[in-house]
């Protein structure tokens, strides 16, 4: 087991990182104000690991009620978030009860959210059970729900008390969602630490066969990566926002398609391609680096295009990206392998190049 | 004017005390991240001031959205809550845009909610215009909104930038709603503000006049009495639970006769005279200490006794306070007029003698 912290002064949470996890709630009892939790998961985690997970926390004496919510983006609203409410009005929970998000990142941003706002805050615990949710929700206090004019435009930053990324879960994580958390595993190489995008070359077979230590590492070099950037800037005022590489773009195909048709990861890989071939054609990087990360990302079963979309959609759509300050379009883009940079004035010419180049279609 | 510091850190924020403050957007503009707001107000408080508050924005280059809810207790709810995010997401608004919440405490609890977790927190300037919301929640960050099983069930803490406490909208505020401001202001004088509590009884009549001097120095002293609390205890851990006086009691009032028959103020007031008799009858005060709060607020023209409530029921309803922790009933009871202290573990008799003391029927 690996352990990472992340500071963020009075707000500072572990997160432990390992095997089995989920069948040591000893991990979990010093950080419970009192024996009493509501494990919030879906149908799908449930049937996988819910009954176990109450099992031991019962066996250590631990008051422990599910809310079974719905699988999917498409629940991640405000009628499934009042499931959460009801349970825990229903429990007379107080504020002194800790809510334990277990599941991928609906789960933990719902839970999140509901932690945040019952009773204006109540302890939070972490089990991300997709590799998406270890490398990138579990890190940065980030919880909302959606609104039918806009993902996540509701919710509010929250920080858990712990936080288990337990490897074995990700045994039962289908393939193509593997992948889909491998792409920003890559992204914290692209952006700020080329040894670890140097290791993910050497690597990459191990991870997609789940290699348990290779795994392990991954998320912990990721984790770490991103806890160093949200202690930096936990509001998202400035560097926080290099976490969004590939994402202006992804979020476009993401909303084009229609969310859940392409995973956010595998949108975030077509689009990390792009801000890639921006980055070359604005003269800050070789076209070679596109190539580099293009092959790291097919190695890792990522698309490397994005899907059929036309030009003025793309762009209307990335201009309504929540992230989008004062009416421009901000990109990240690379001036190197491992160094990711804010611009906010890209000429509208090599834009359109990029979203002009080939597309895919995903199976 | 008379300004007020709350000191929390990098959510420190001023509160400006005076006469016709909506008129002078000025002191609104520093404050503004850029020239947006959205003005979240109710029909009520709209007819009265919105007209002229927006005029006075628009001739300051300020670009004023209003979103106009309909008004009463009721409506402090996820449907109402909604309104304002359709209105924030149809004018894209993004985080830098201020909200603005013109009205009473349903109006600054709603509006505070959503500039909470829009988008994860946008700026939130508060323009309070009943006493109870001058003196009470201008000061601490509490938002929230109701859920069918409890009231302010779901919020969060959220620090606005600004608070302006304008006397003048005091002028059209009916006069029972004025007394259950008064509740309010008398309880930082009887928990922590001795010499308060004596301008209070030496200056009670001018208050009930709406003398504007005496409102402007008695909003500032409750704002600074609030604001010392609030600073030492941010989250609610500690002593902030001291300004609960009387509220143990008020709650159950106000759900055993449903919500709105009497108001907070009134309820508190009551909840007030009762906690004083458990004080007396604990061997914490003289009786003659619950004569004095008994006068005082009854000049302030306010219920002096509970409504008649079947002693079982009161304390059920108690023990349903969320502010109860671990199952016990936990009371705020004084010890002196002027100091207020925490009470976990009250004697179960003295408390029913309290309960089934004289009742009173409100008009």
């Amino acid at each position: 087991m690996q352990t990472v912290e992340v500071a963020l002064a009075d707000r500072s949470y572990p997160i432990h990182i390992g095997k089995d996890l989920l069948a040591q709630p000893s991990l979990l009892l010093s950080h419970l104000t009192r024996p009493k939790v509501v494990v919030v998961t879906n149908t799908t985690i449930a049937k996988l690991y819910l009954d176990g997970f109450l099992a031991a926390l019962t066996n250590n004496s631990i008051d422990a009620t599910p809310v079974v919510l719905p699988d999917g983006e498409k629940f991640k609203n405000w009628e499934t978030l009042n499931l959460i409410f009801d349970a825990l009005l229903a429990q007379h929970c107080e504020r002194s009860t800790t809510l334990i998000a277990l599941g991928g990142g609906v789960i933990g941003d719902m839970g999140g959210f509901a932690a945040a706002t019952y009773q204006r805050g109540m302890p939070f615990i972490q089990i991300p059970t997709t590799l998406l949710a270890q490398v990138d929700s579990s890190v940065g206090g980030k919880t909302a729900i959606n609104h039918p004019l806009g993902k996540n435009m509701i919710g509010a930053f929250y920080q858990p008390k712990l936080v288990l990324a337990d490897t074995t879960c990700l045994d039962t994580l289908p393939t193509r969602e593997l992948s889909a958390g491998l792409a920003e595993v890559i992204k914290y190489g692209l952006i700020r630490d080329l040894s670890f995008l140097e290791w993910l070359e050497a690597h990459m077979e191990e991870l997609v066969a789940r290699n348990g230590p290779a795994l392990e590492y991954a998320i912990a070099r990721s984790c770490i990566n991103k806890a160093e950037v949200v202690a930096a800037d936990e509001r998202e005022a400035g560097e926080r926002a290099l976490l969004n590489f590939g994402h202006t773009f992804g979020h476009a195909i993401e909303v084009a398609l229609g969310y859940g048709t392409w995973l956010h990861g595998e949108a975030v890989a077509a689009g990390m391609v792009m801000a890639s071939s921006l980055s070359a054609r604005l003269g800050l990087v070789e076209d070679s680096v596109i190539d580099r990360v293009r092959r790291l990302l097919r190695r890792a079963g990522l698309p490397v295009a994005p899907p059929s979309i036309a030009t003025d959609k793309f762009l209307a759509l990335m201009a309504h990206d929540k992230k989008v300050d004062a009416g421009k379009i901000r990109f990240v883009l690379i001036e190197r392998p491992g160094k990711a940079i804010l611009a906010d004035r890209v000429s509208m010419e090599a834009l359109r190049e990029v979203l002009t180049q080939p597309t895919i279609a995903l199976a």
